[in-house]
């Protein structure tokens, strides 16, 4: 069989960037505010703004972290990917 | 700034993908149900199985179709996007 297509490589990495970044400290499965921040901080530059910031930061978690147990899940950080794959898709229907 | 992150590149393919099969034929910003098969047998081989039936193909156009216009909508197309990346990330969870 052929290897994995672009679109599942893209997919693959999505999801993984997840767990790159979740097993770094603590629950693994979840990411603390330290990683989140580390995260946006790290691979949102183009998408998000104020990356570098800790209160635009924190202030993005708080809404985010829909169980309020202070940190993100994979389902948590999913409505993120979800908010900013919208908009994508939403600039780029006014292009085509 | 510098280039664009893995992460980035990845959500901008995801977005990307629809609009490069949609534009082929009809309307632009709508998957047609030809668009939709073509789509799945060069793009998603090793997550979805059956890409190659017909049958398949427009039992799952019809599962994704909330509108049942015949169509696949860029909305329609992410629900499919969402459900493929849950599975992924179950699967991730396993294994950590």
């Amino acid at each position: 069989m052929a290897s994995y297509s672009e679109l599942e490589n893209s997919m693959h990495k999505l999801v993984k960037n997840f767990y790159n970044y979740a097993e770094k400290k603590g629950e693994k499965d979840k990411l603390t505010k330290r990683e989140f921040r580390t995260m946006i901080s790290s691979e949102l530059n183009h998408v998000l703004t104020n990356t570098q910031s800790k209160e635009a930061a924190d202030k993005l978690i708080k809404s985010l972290d829909a169980d309020a147990d202070g940190k993100i899940s994979f389902d948590e950080y999913w409505t993120l990917i979800n908010e900013m794959c919208m908009k994508m898709g939403q600039q780029m229907a006014l292009n085509i």
